[in-house]
C-alpha cells in the first residue's frame, strides 16, 4: 500500500515558503517600526526606514536591469550602505560581493572580474583601491559612490551617482519577491587566498537564513541587542550578523575603523550588548588606555574567532568583565559553525582553567548537521584522545554552496560527502574540537609534528608579550624549526633567550622556537595574522 | 549566458541536510550528556539516558517491522515515554499520532482506524479508554502498556509487553537514519472535531525543526530552561516544545494532572522557568490558595494560548509575578505561529492597558511567512481599523502538510494560496491582529456581528466571576441573543441582573447578555471550553 502520508499532500504555496533572510527584516519593520535599526556617528535610522532603503536600493537597481544571478560587488567600511546592500541587493536575486577592504587594487580587480561584477559600490575612503581596480578589471560594473556623510577624510568620486541620489529615485515600497528556491546565491565571499588566487566562496538564501538564526540560539540572544560592527561585513557577510540583528529587531551601531578609543566610547554611548571580533580586536581592547574602559558595565558579551584565541586573551576579557563566547568556521561555513558550548560544571574551576576550556573550538552549531576530525586519506575518525590530529570536516547545511565557477575546487572541498576544512585537529574525550594548525602551517621537525598555536598559547602567556606568531624556519639538521616572531607590551622587554627559557618551562624543548624575532606582526584586514609573510622571512633568516 | 551562481552547484551530502527534530536531541546528548533531560516524581533521566531510551525504542519499533510513513499511536499523559516517543518513533521514519486523552473510546478508536495505527501505546491510566477503543476499531495494532512506575490509581495492562521490557530489548546505539527528504511525516493530530469527525493534522520534519526552533527565538529562551508539562504533549505535540526542550537541552519536569498543588510543588522544587498552559490553567493558578504560592520566585515565564485569554487573565498572572507571553496558533500550524510581540514603549502603561495589549494575537512567528486577515470570499485584506472583521490566513513553513486521507478537506483549507483558519479577526493599526470569534462562535443579533469573545472580556473583569463562556442563543426577534455560562469564584455572589448591568456599562446594549447560566463550564482537555456544548444548552433554555 502507497504511503498515505506521501499522497495527496504536495507542497502549495500556502505551507512551503523558500527560507530566505529577507523574511527577517520584513518582520523587523513591520512589528517594530519604530525600533532603532541602524547608528552611524550623527545618523539614526528605524527599521521602517532601514527597510524602506533597502527597497529603493533594490527598486533602483532593478531599473538598471539588475536581476536574478547578477553580481553587485562592495568596497566599503562598516556604513549603513553596506549593512543595506545585504538585504537590497538580494531583494532583485542579486548576490552581494562584499570584498576585503584591504586587499590592493590588481586584487580586487580580479575578483572584479571573476565576479562578473555589474554593479560596484565603492566607499569614498576606498576609492584609491577600486580606482586602481577599476583599472585592472576588464569588467566595466556601473559605479556607485558611497560619499558617507560622516567621513571628511581623504578619497573621489569615481562614478556618475552617488549612493543616496541613487537609492533616493528608488522605490521604498518596491514590491521586491521572494527567491523561488531557498538554494538561489544570496552571496559571494572569497577567501583571503594567502597562496595563489582566492576562490569565490557561494552562500544560499537557506544557509544564510539558517545560521543568522543559528548565531541568535548559540548566542542566547534576546530580543532587540545593541550589536557594535567591530566586525568587518566584508568578512563570511559579517558572519552572517546583518540578517541576525534583523531577525532580533536589535540596534547595529556602525563603525568605520576598529579603534580602541571609538570602541569604548561607543559601547557606553549606545549601550552595547554584543560585538565580534577576532582575537587580534580583543588584545587591542585589553592593551588599551585604562582611562577608556572606566565607566563601561559589564557584562557585555563578545564572540570571537578568526582563529584561536589564546587562553591569555580570554582570561584578561573576562577580568575586564566581558562573557565571551568562542565560535570557529570558515568563510565555507557561513562564518560560525562551530561554538565552545559551556558548562555550568566549569564555572567553579580556576580562570585558567575556564580559559583554557572556552579556547577549545567546541561543538558543531544546531544548525549544521556534524562536524568530526578524520584521517582525510581513510575519511576515519580520529580517536578522542586529545593527542591524534586529523582534519576537521563539516557536513550540513551551514556549508556552501561551493566555489564560484571553480567545479575542480568544489569537488575537491566536497569530497565523500564532506567539507575539508584544511584545519587539524584533536578530539578531546568530551567530544570538543581543539584546533592544533591550518594544514599549511604545522612545522615538522625531525618527524615530529608541531602545532605553532600550541608555541603561541604558551608565548601569549610570557607578561612582555603582546602578540606571538610560530611558522617553521628550514633547518638541515631537523627539516624545519620553530620560528616565533613576537611583538613587546609597550615599555616592556625581554630577550630572546629568556623567551626560549620561558617556552622550554612550559613546553616539551623540540617544540621551542629555535629564533626569536621581535616586530609587529603583518595581519590582514580580519585580523588573521598572514604567517605566508612570516614564513618568507623565517626562509631569509 | 547561464547564471554561474546555478551551475556545478548542486545539493551533495556535505552541503544540504533535510531538517529535522531529531539531530536536535543528537546534539543535546552529545554536547550535554550529563544534563538533566527528564524528571518525573522520582525518576530523572539525562540527556545521555533520554537519547539513548529514544534510540532503545526506535530499534524496539524496528524490530516490529515499523518503518516509513507507519502509524505509532499514543494515549498518554505526559510523562518520560510520551516525551522519547516524539523521537524514538521518528528516528524509524514512523510517524507519531498522540491522541487527546479525552476522548471517548470509540472516538479513539475511530482515530485509530483513520490513522491506519501499527503500534499503540496505552498509559495504564487510561486503558479504559483504550480498551474500548480497541473494541471498537478494525485494526489490531501491537499494543504495549506503560505502566509508569510512578502512578499507582486504577488501570490495567491491555497488550503483551510493557514498555520498560519492550524498549529493554531495543539497541541504545541503534544507528536510526535521518529522513530522506525534510517533507517526510514526523507526526498527526487529530483537530477536535468539535463538529462531525476530527481531521488528521500532518506535520513534517522541515516544519517541526523551524517551529521547536521559533518557539525558543520568539520567547528568547536561554539555553537550559526547566519546563514544567503543563500543556499536554498531545495537543500539537505540545505546541512543539518536546523538540525545543531539546534543542535549547533543558529541563522536562513531567506532569501527569493539572492539578495547583502539584504545579506549584514542582516549580518551586525544580526552579521550573517556562511552561505554557490554555488562560484556563492560568485562571486555575491564580484562583488557588494563596498557601501554594508562598515562596514561588518571580519571573517565571508563561506561554499562553488555546483560546484568547481574557486581559482580567493576563493582569492577575503579571500581579503574580508571572511574565506573559501571549501565542496563537492552530493544530494545522503546529501550535502557536503567531506573537503578540511587546513593545518596550508599553512598559508605561497602567497594567489594564498592558494586559488589553498583550491579550491581542499579535503578528507572525519569524518562522511564519506572512499571516493575514482577509475577507475569504474576495481574499482581499480588511483594513487595519480594528473593527472590520475577517478570516485569520495563514501562509509559510509552519503551515501543515495537510490532512490524512482527506484531498477535499486539505485543498479547501489551502485554497488560494493561503490556509484558512476559521477565525475571525480585525486587524490593527498597528499590524496586530485580534481575534473577534470562530466562525461558528460569532453571534448575529438583529443583523449586528456580536464577538463573543469582546462580551467574555468584559465578564472576566467582573469581580465575582471566575469563568465565563458567551454562546448565541435563538431568537424570534433578533434571530440570536448572548446568552452567558459564568461560573462564580469560591464564596462570590452575583445575580444575573447585576451582571447584565455590568456588562452594559461596558459594552454596546445589543452586544449585552440577555440571559445568564450559573454553572460549571464544559471543557476539552487542552482547557478550551466546549461551546458546543453550551449552544445545545442554550437553545434547550
Amino acid at each position: 500500500m502507497a504511503n498515505p502520508y506521501e499522497t495527496d499532500l504536495p507542497r502549495t504555496p500556502a505551507n512551503y515558503t523558500p527560507m530566505t533572510p529577507l523574511s527577517l527584516i520584513e518582520r523587523a519593520a513591520s512589528v517594530y517600526p519604530g525600533y532603532t535599526s541602524v547608528i552611524h556617528g550623527r545618523l539614526k535610522y528605524t527599521w521602517a526606514e532601514t527597510y524602506a532603503r533597502c527597497r529603493r536600493l533594490a527598486s533602483a537597481l532593478a531599473a538598471k536591469g539588475i536581476g536574478v544571478g547578477d553580481t553587485v560587488a562592495m568596497l566599503a567600511a562598516n556604513i549603513p550602505a553596506h549593512y543595506e546592500a545585504h538585504f537590497g541587493v538580494a531583494m532583485v536575486g542579486g548576490v552581494l560581493n562584499s570584498i576585503n577592504t584591504r586587499l590592493d587594487g590588481p586584487a580586487v580587480g580580479f575578483i572584479l572580474d571573476h565576479a562578473g561584477a555589474k554593479v560596484f559600490l565603492v566607499d569614498r575612503e576606498l576609492s584609491a583601491t577600486a580606482k586602481s581596480a577599476l583599472a585592472h578589471a576588464e569588467v566595466k560594473p556601473l559605479v556607485i559612490d558611497i560619499d558617507d556623510p560622516e567621513y571628511a577624510g581623504p578619497g573621489e568620486r569615481l562614478g556618475d551617482i552617488e549612493y543616496e541620489d541613487f537609492i533616493a529615485a528608488g522605490d521604498p515600497a518596491f514590491a521586491w519577491k521572494h527567491p523561488d528556491d531557498e538554494w538561489r546565491a544570496i552571496s559571494l565571499n572569497y577567501t583571503s587566498g594567502t597562496t595563489g588566487n582566492p576562490k569565490g566562496v557561494v552562500y544560499h538564501h537557506r544557509g544564510a537564513y539558517l545560521n543568522a538564526v543559528g548565531n541568535a540560539l548559540e548566542w542566547g540572544m534576546p530580543q532587540h541587542p545593541v550589536y557594535l560592527w567591530t566586525l568587518p561585513m566584508f568578512h563570511c557577510n559579517g558572519w552572517c550578523f546583518p540578517w541576525t540583528i534583523a531577525a532580533m529587531a536589535g540596534v547595529n551601531v556602525c563603525l568605520r575603523k576598529v579603534d580602541p578609543v571609538l570602541i569604548f566610547d561607543l559601547m557606553k554611548t549606545h549601550g552595547v550588548t554584543h560585538f565580534c571580533g577576532a582575537p587580534t580586536v580583543l588584545t587591542m581592547l585589553i592593551n588599551a588606555d585604562a582611562k577608556l574602559k572606566e565607566g563601561l558595565k559589564p557584562g557585555v558579551r563578545v564572540t570571537t574567532a578568526g582563529a584561536a584565541p589564546p587562553a591569555a586573551v580570554i582570561q584578561s576579557m573576562e577580568e575586564l568583565g566581558f562573557h565571551i563566547n568562542h565560535v570557529y568556521g570558515l568563510t565555507e561555513t557561513y562564518g560560525p559553525a562551530v561554538v565552545s558550548a559551556w558548562h555550568a560544571a566549569w564555572d567553579p574551576l580556576p580562570l585558567s582553567e575556564r580559559a583554557r576550556l572556552r579556547a577549545r573550538q567546541g561543538v558543531r552549531y544546531q544548525m549544521l548537521e556534524a562536524i568530526k576530525v578524520m584521517d582525510p586519506e581513510t575519511m576515519k575518525e580520529v580517536p578522542a584522545d586529545a593527542q591524534t590530529m586529523g582534519e576537521i570536516m563539516f557536513r550540513g547545511n551551514i556549508v556552501m554552496k561551493g566555489y564560484l565557477k571553480n567545479q575542480k575546487a568544489t569537488d575537491e572541498a566536497m569530497a565523500h560527502g564532506w567539507f575539508h576544512s584544511g584545519d587539524l585537529a584533536v578530539l578531546h574525550p568530551d567530544g570538543y574540537i581543539e584546533i592544533r594548525d591550518r594544514s599549511k602551517d604545522i612545522i615538522i621537525s625531525g618527524g615530529e609534528n608541531i602545532s605553532t598555536l600550541e608555541v603561541e598559547s604558551v608565548l601569549y602567556r610570557h607578561p612582555a608579550i603582546l602578540e606571538a606568531a610560530v611558522v617553521a624556519r628550514p633547518d638541515e639538521k631537523w627539516g624545519e624549526t620553530p620560528c616565533a616572531f613576537v611583538t613587546l607590551k609597550n615599555g616592556a622587554k625581554a630577550t630572546d633567550k629568556e623567551i626560549i627559557a620561558f617556552c622550554r618551562e612550559n613546553l616539551a624543548h623540540f617544540k621551542c622556537p629555535r629564533t626569536v624575532v621581535f616586530t609587529d606582526l603583518p595581519k590582514t584586514s580580519t585580523g588573521k595574522i598572514q604567517k605566508f609573510v612570516l614564513r618568507d622571512q623565517a626562509r631569509a633568516l
